[in-house]
């Protein structure tokens, strides 16, 4: 229907072209009526003699002559030959298109919600992030696995996990595709990755939390934590250089001026140390979210990876490196944890050992364990929340903000 | 620690290298021993002087001296300096690597029959083709949508759809992102594509059957059958191209010659005048597996797109073109239908109706049925199985060998 992008229009002066998209508004002046038009690429004012029968927000296809004139927004406009109506909106729009809306009001409407320029900005960047991360690893020959969604038993051991009736018998929402990669490895496969859905049955609500959580993994063979942390730092730092250079439209809608800092690396002790001198910490204990804020401001840098946590604050799977801390750690961004990852426990008789002095049931998890009987290698790996940084490159105050139909306790429409 | 896949050891002659893998045989020949190792990439014969002591199928890292010599295969072996056994093998493994073992033993040892070349060599396929998928899209400016897995109903009104435990609430599982992506269109998104698992209850348990299934989708604004049917034949045909193209061996080692064949087109009505001269019947119907079969068959080519079904036994957003028919289409490969779409109905009033009329329960499907108020633009799209498509490539029989970890009725683990 359409033969021309509206960012296309300005490249096309003197020639007839034919548009679609979405009315945004009517202006009259003197004797002239003009149409706001906008689609996926942007926007252009059309000039009519008469003004159109047709409602704003109504899809319309617009053919008309490109014309050059200063005074048109963007420097060209659009002299209408005919105007279409293709889909007529048959409602007044739930809120204005500019003004403050609240959040919830906005989810709620989030069809119309998602014709706002802000909002497609953040979804085409969201878009533009997960692409680079799976280019990114594409490239240096990982393959992709799909991990499964429905599990026999909670993927990690934690109980926040959701139930599914499967056939008269229980299934649970995978809270992570964190085994089935390490199984994938062990089988051989060297090197994968995964973009996939994962399920947390958190009751928080916060503007931190959300239930469906897109999440983005890695796991390597022959590897140990040096090499994964390494690999990190390269793609962080490539998907935020990529979307500098590729989305610098809708960033400066977003008015996001976007840096891709120096990562610098800390040991848990360290940050410890520092940390102890500026606010109220222990060792042993897991840094809360003002901490990761300060520890990011004390080193002057907005991507910061901590290493070597405590053991027994990590999940059972990490390698230890002596009697207390493992081969563990967590990439900050902008103070926020987006990243973490550890080298894993390769040999069957310490997982087995640290099962047990875990008290977990071991039954729960017969084919991991019987995979480790196999020839496991050294392996390493390290997952990565979309929906973190995507709010954290758009500067967004919410996640659901940055999710197109976010889910949360109280949310599963629309 | 590795420096050198194993597909790179012929082109590094008299260097030093250090490869690691999976230790697949070991051979004795007179005073010298070979050990027969294998990576992702491929397998290489190592000569020891004495017999190392480790068992088959351990995780090893070989150090050693490229040497060219005819008798090895492949053409070069390495000359072994140091045999470091980093993931021993702690039981024999559970079936041979060779011969024939039954699918279900197969799948329930799924971590050691992954090590097997050729079921690499069909997971390398699989993920062959969700990239090209992709690739092939975003270069045409789609934006990648996520889809949610939690929905509040039953996605397209069938009744086989799993619940979930959600908060003390029911919440069900996405059969298909079909109805979020047109919203995601109406938004003005313009061209959207998505790649998600999509859950179906179904009770069967045969060879096509499975319970978590992967797909990817495609939505386009301002768009009709005609155009998308073209873009499905675009995307089929570069992705079987660049599967032939880039994964030559995987092709090789499971001895298929990947045709990429003509995609012939043919409307429903002559569909059934020219398979009711072979077989029994009627207007109005849908195709058995066999009718589809025979209907390649007919046509002479692997890829046929079927268009304008009858508009009862479609989908009830299929858009009619007449008294009878819709324009909804499926594209047949190889006898076996892998893809599904249509020009979707736009207008409130006629969507409403269309409901009524097959007595779907209005109040499931509000925020769907809103958003068409809002000026839905003429919009079309289809869904595609990578499971099928996969195991059809590939020339399997049964559509779980197409899976890393399948799910159905019986099969939960691992």
């Amino acid at each position: 229907m359409r033969d021309t992008w509206i960012s296309e229009v300005s490249s096309k002066e003197g020639e007839e072209v034919t548009i679609a998209g979405w009315l945004k508004d009517v202006k009259k002046i003197g004797k002239l009526c003009f149409l706001i038009v906008h689609d996926s690429t942007g926007t252009i004012q059309c000039k009519c003699e008469d003004k159109p029968n047709v409602r704003k927000e109504s899809a319309i296809v617009v053919k008309g002559k490109v014309v050059k004139d200063e005074r048109a927004p963007g420097g060209y406009e659009l002299a209408v030959e005919s105007v279409d109506v293709v889909g007529e909106a048959c409602c007044p729009p739930p809120f204005p298109r500019k003004g403050d809306v609240s959040l919830a009001v906005r989810l709620d409407n989030r069809v119309f919600d998602m014709r706002r320029e802000e909002v497609q900005a953040v979804l085409r960047i969201r878009s533009a992030l997960l692409t680079e991360f799976r280019t990114f690893f594409a490239s240096k020959g990982f393959v992709e696995l799909t991990a499964p969604v429905l599990i026999p038993s909670a993927s990690e051991g934690g109980a926040e996990v959701f139930r599914v009736d499967y056939f008269d018998k229980p299934a649970f929402l995978a809270q992570s595709p964190q085994l089935y990669k390490q199984l994938a490895v062990i089988s051989g496969m060297d090197n994968v990755f995964v973009t996939m859905p994962v399920f947390r049955a958190e009751r928080h609500d916060g503007p931190a939390h959300i239930n469906e959580i897109y999440q983005m993994d890695v796991e390597c063979a022959f590897a140990d934590d040096d090499d994964v942390v390494s690999l990190l730092k390269h793609a962080i730092t490539h998907m935020l250089n990529a979307v500098k250079q590729t989305k610098r439209h809708e960033l400066e809608v977003l008015g996001v001026k976007l840096d891709v800092p120096e990562v610098k690396e800390i040991t848990y002790d360290d940050a410890v140390d520092l940390l102890s001198k500026h606010v109220d910490i222990e060792w042993g204990a897991d840094f809360s979210r003002e901490m990761e804020n300060k520890l990011c401001q004390l080193l002057g840098t907005d991507l910061v990876v901590v290493r070597r946590y405590p053991t027994a604050i990590r999940a059972f799977y990490s390698m230890p490196c002596d009697d207390k801390h493992c081969k563990s750690f967590d990439l900050l961004y902008k103070g926020v944890e987006i990243s973490s990852g550890a080298q894993r426990i390769h040999d069957y008789n310490l997982l087995k050992k640290v099962m047990e002095e875990r008290e977990m049931d071991e039954r729960q998890f017969t084919a991991y364990l019987e995979a480790f009987k196999l020839g496991a290698p050294p392996h390493a790996g390290w997952s990565m929340g979309l929906d973190r940084i995507t709010m954290l490159v758009c500067g967004l105050q919410n996640i659901r903000e940055a999710i197109p139909f976010p889910r949360d306790k109280n949310r599963l429409m629309p």
